[in-house]
C-alpha cells in the first residue's frame, strides 16, 4: 500500500492577511502525514512594484512578467512569503523546507513561446522532481513551494502556483496516494455564488459535466476544476476545495472532487 | 578517512557585480567533491530600501534591524540573491539548494539581547543542523546560505554571513575534513596594504601573533582573522583567504591560515 501525501496551495488572499496564514499554518502544520505546500504571493508583489514605481503590465487581464517583474516575484515570492511561512511552521513544530523550482533541480520549465502574446519570463512546467521530493519527504522535510520554476538555464521563471500544486501532485501520485487541496476564499464550489454555504459537497466526471453545461461552474473556476480534473486523469487520488477551514478535521463543508 | 569538505563564503562586493558573480560562481561549480555556499547581500539591500524610503539605521557604524529591514534582507538575501545563485548553478550543473536558517530548521539563533546598543532582529548562532546537512550532501545537493538564522518561534534574523560560514564549518569539522574558504575583494592578507601582491601565503598560530603586533592585520581584518582563528579552534582543518580566483587550482596567489 502506497504512503498518503497531501499537497496543499493556499492563494495569495491567504498569504496577505497575517491573522488568515496563522489560522491556515496552524491547521496545515497538525495536518497528519506527509505534505507539501505551494503558495502564491497575492498582491504583495505588485504592491512592492507599486512602491518602486515599477509598472505592472497586463494584456487581456493577464500579468506580462518582464526582467523587473521576475525580480519583484522572486523578492517577494522565494524571499519574503517562503521563509515567513518557513520561519513559523518550524515555530509550530513542522520541520519546513522552503524552495523555488531552482532549488535541488525541483521545477523544470520552459519559457512561454511568444505567440499572439509575449508573456515574458513565464514558466511552462515540463517535469517535477519526483526523486528529490522523495528523499526531503523520507528526511522528514516539509517542502514549501513558492511560484518560481527554472528553465535549467539559469533563468528563474514566473509559474501559476495553482499549476504547480497540480503538477507536484502528478508526480508524486506513482509513489503515494496523492490527495490534491485547493485552499481559496470560497467554501468550495457553490451552487449560488451569492450563497457561501451552497457547496457542492461531491463531484465526479458525470455531475462535472452537469455543472459545467448548467452554468454552475464558470469564470475563475473553469480553470481551476480543469486543473483539478488533469489532476485526476493522472492518477491523482482525490481533489478537495474549500477555504482555511478545510484542513481541519471537523470541517465538514468543502467540495470533494474524485473521477 | 573523512570525507573532504569546502564551506565557501563569498562577499557582497561579488553579489552585486554580475560579471564576478558568474566568475566565481563558474570556479565554485567546478570545485570538487562536498561543498557549501554562503552569501551576503551587500548593498543591494541598503539599495532597496533607500529606494523603498526606508531609512538605514546605523549606530556606531552597525546596521540596525528593525522589522522593516529584516523584511528588506529577506528579499534582497533570501529571494532575490539566493534563488539567482540557485539558478545559475543550476546551469553549470551543481545542484544547489537555497536555504535560510529557518529552512530545515538549520541554523538556530536567538536575539542578541539589548545591552548599551539594541541591534533589533539581529541573530547570534546556538546552532548549526549538521545532520540535515549531511542528509543533502548525501543526496548530491549542494546547500547555499542567505545570511538569515531564526528563532524558532517563527522569526527571522539577520546574521552575519562571516559568521555563519564559520559556524557551518565548525559543525561539520567532525564527520568531514572541512576547508573554509573566506572569498573577498584582496588577494589574501596583505603585508603592504598599497601592494595588491604583497600577500602573506601562510599564517599559523605564532605567525597570527607577529602579525597582530606589528598592525599588519589591523580593522577590517580583526573580526575576520579572529572568526578564522575560531574555526581552526573548533576542528576546522584549514581556511583560505582570497579574491574570486581562489578556487581556481591554478591560483597560488592567496592566504591559507592553519594552527
Amino acid at each position: 500500500m502506497k504512503n498518503k501525501l497531501s499537497v496543499v496551495k493556499i492563494g495569495g488572499n491567504v498569504i496577505e492577511d497575517e491573522k488568515a496564514l496563522d489560522v491556515f499554518l496552524t491547521a496545515f502544520s497538525k495536518l497528519e502525514g506527509l505534505k507539501i505546500l505551494v503558495h502564491g504571493g497575492g498582491k504583495l508583489a505588485t504592491q512592492l512594484a507599486t512602491k518602486l514605481g515599477i509598472e505592472s503590465k497586463m494584456i487581456d487581464g493577464r500579468r506580462i512578467t518582464d526582467a523587473e517583474t521576475v525580480d519583484i516575484i522572486t523578492m517577494v515570492y522565494g524571499g519574503l512569503a517562503n521563509k515567513k511561512i518557513v520561519a513559523q511552521l518550524q515555530a509550530k513544530n513542522t520541520n519546513a523546507i522552503g524552495l523555488s523550482g531552482a532549488d535541488g533541480d525541483s521545477i523544470q520549465a520552459h519559457k512561454r513561446p511568444v505567440k499572439e502574446i509575449d508573456y515574458g519570463f513565464v514558466g511552462d512546467i515540463d517535469s517535477v522532481n519526483s526523486g528529490l521530493l522523495t528523499k526531503l519527504l523520507s528526511a522528514d522535510l516539509t517542502p514549501i513551494f513558492c511560484a518560481l520554476s527554472h528553465d535549467g538555464a539559469g533563468q528563474l521563471l514566473n509559474t501559476n502556483a495553482d499549476t504547480i500544486a497540480s503538477e507536484i501532485a502528478i508526480g508524486m501520485a506513482s509513489s503515494y496516494e496523492t490527495t490534491l487541496y485547493y485552499c481559496f476564499e470560497k467554501k468550495g464550489v457553490l451552487m449560488d455564488i451569492a450563497d457561501e454555504n451552497s457547496v457542492v459537497k461531491h463531484i465526479d466526471s458525470d455531475t462535472y459535466q452537469e455543472l459545467l453545461s448548467d452554468g454552475i461552474i464558470a469564470n475563475g473556476m473553469l480553470p481551476k476544476l480543469h486543473n483539478c480534473f488533469h489532476a485526476l486523469n493522472n492518477s491523482v487520488s482525490k481533489v478537495c476545495l474549500g477555504d482555511v477551514t478545510m484542513l481541519d478535521k471537523e470541517t465538514e463543508l468543502f467540495t470533494t472532487i474524485k473521477l
